[in-house]
């Protein structure tokens, strides 16, 4: 008998056998989505978990503060690819027993700054000894029923955009990895911006199809996209919208190819959404009246490929994304 | 300079530190409670959030199963405490990479079936890979403004009590250390009751001042609740409701103090609570209708300390119990 370890199965499939266990609610929706989303009549309350853990998920480089920011920013990343306002947040601290007081003072600056930045607050939380850095953020919001945003309602036809830039996290990766301490570019990956006004502008709009935030770089995000919709997609490579960032590093030249970097590097946590063609425009033009882009980067397609248009030149987009339990971005 | 650590902070005091840094929420109490209040309209929305980590917090008897069972039971605890109904939990499981499916599998099955048992669900969650087990679970849940039990409000004159039985989670403590697999006694340790039934009941009587549980232990708790209230207590050994597995324990004569495990071991997860004079019996009438217990143990008092009433003999009641980064019960 083979005996399957997690290294095997990898995160997606053990969230598989996770979900295919356990009993479902009757006033919830949305094992596999961002959040949960649990019915409180008129709106649903949003849940959603994250942890981060030292060996696997915090560079060296990241200060205690910015992994405080960290934690939270990824929580309420998850609330924004949902449409709602978060109401607060959780969080547990699994710390040795050698951490300093000052380290632990400046993790809770850092989380308390990100949340109070976009108008919520820790309410809880919890200190546990570890021997390794364990942090566990959950973070809660509302969503009228009818602005909240599934990952699920994709329909062939529909534009995919995303929301900013592409490639800030990957830039920042490579600019702490070749010694490059250019504060600017180091802060996209180890201080992300959730989007929650893009994400509440975009819920307004009632025109998006389905939605999810780019937490896994965005090729692994068409794939989940693709797995719950059951359609394919089409995506410009001209059309991507390039991070400053990381023409900024191509000068510098590392040999890195900045398409691949948007494509497939984690952590850039922009809204990847789907929306009806006629829609399309209308919502771009409220979002940039807000300040916020909104950029279309190809259409979904019935045949269920998901397929790189690079000139005249057709492949299919290569699933390589940031997966736990089989291999480690940070 | 001395660079205080955590392991000279302790639990409490770390949280005390993450406390004074937190922005207050406007829409929220309960920094320091059982649970996050947060106000939504004419209910609360309860949340808590707590890590287990295998080293400190999982004994080595413990299954796969008992530690879903024991994650989903200690945060609905929390809910209990504050009177509130369950609306759903997330759970984090930080596994690592040479954990088997089986493992994953009845860990799921553990905490579905115990979030289930009290009428509640899991909604969503998150694998991640870590070295060692850690487990984070949030549960949250609702409670009318008017019926939520705080942990501030205990007033001089009233009764202290505690639902259920003391000294169960000791005795199993006691049973596995001697290797006396008695099924029944490890059980109460390892497969907590989160007393959600007794704390619905208690919040619709009204009668209650202050409300926690007793995770870490009668007390530990008192003195938690002597400091949130500025009052004393004087306790009486002989009205401890001793649970019936510690007698059992105690024919083996292993040399252990029953009532130094109902006073000071964690993990009873029964319910403290102090409730005015005049109301006590009303609402210990109206438990024992619907089958649960509530017993009376001592008074709230104006002077500040906490007394053991011993027969004739008074003596301070030590503050010994369960603190992390500091010492460890498991």
């Amino acid at each position: 008998m083979v005996v399957k370890m997690l290294s095997d199965l990898g995160e997606r499939a053990a969230i598989q056998r996770i979900a295919e266990i356990l009993t479902k609610g009757t006033n919830s929706r949305g094992i596999g989505d961002d959040c949960a989303a649990i019915d409180l009549g008129k709106e649903y309350l949003l849940v959603t978990t994250d942890m981060m853990y030292q060996r696997t998920h915090i560079p060296a480089q990241m200060t205690p503060y910015q992994m405080g920011w960290f934690l939270v920013a990824i929580n309420l990343s998850d609330i924004a690819a949902k449409g709602g306002t978060p109401l607060g947040l959780v969080l547990s601290f699994g710390l040795p027993k050698k951490t300093s007081e000052l380290f632990l003072k400046e993790l809770t600056k850092g989380a308390d700054a990100c949340a109070v930045a976009f108008g919520t607050t820790i309410v809880g939380g919890d200190t546990k000894e570890t021997n390794e850095i364990t942090l566990c953020g959950t973070a809660f919001g509302t969503v009228k029923k009818d602005e909240f945003m599934s990952r699920t309602g994709a329909r062939p036809g529909d534009v995919v955009a995303v929301t900013g830039t592409l490639g800030k996290a990957g830039a920042g990766y490579y600019a702490l990895k070749h010694h490059n301490f250019k504060k600017k570019l180091s802060k996209a990956l180890l201080e992300p911006v959730p989007k929650l006004k893009d994400g509440r502008l975009l819920a307004q709009q009632h025109s998006v199809t389905s939605s999810m935030d780019l937490s896994d770089g965005l090729s692994a995000s068409l794939y989940q996209l693709q797995e719950f919709n059951n359609i394919g997609f089409e995506i410009k490579k001209s059309a991507l919208p390039l991070a400053s960032e990381l023409c900024e590093l191509m000068d510098k030249n590392h040999g890195i190819d900045p398409y691949s970097l948007a494509l497939h590097f984690g952590g850039d946590y922009e809204l990847l959404v789907t929306i009806p063609h006629e829609r399309f425009e209308q919502t771009k033009k409220m979002l940039k009246k807000h300040g916020a882009d909104l950029t279309a980067i190809g259409i979904v397609t019935k045949k269920k490929d998901i397929v790189l248009l690079d000139g005249e030149n057709k492949r299919i987009l290569e699933n390589k994304g940031y997966e736990h339990f089989k291999k480690h971005n940070f």
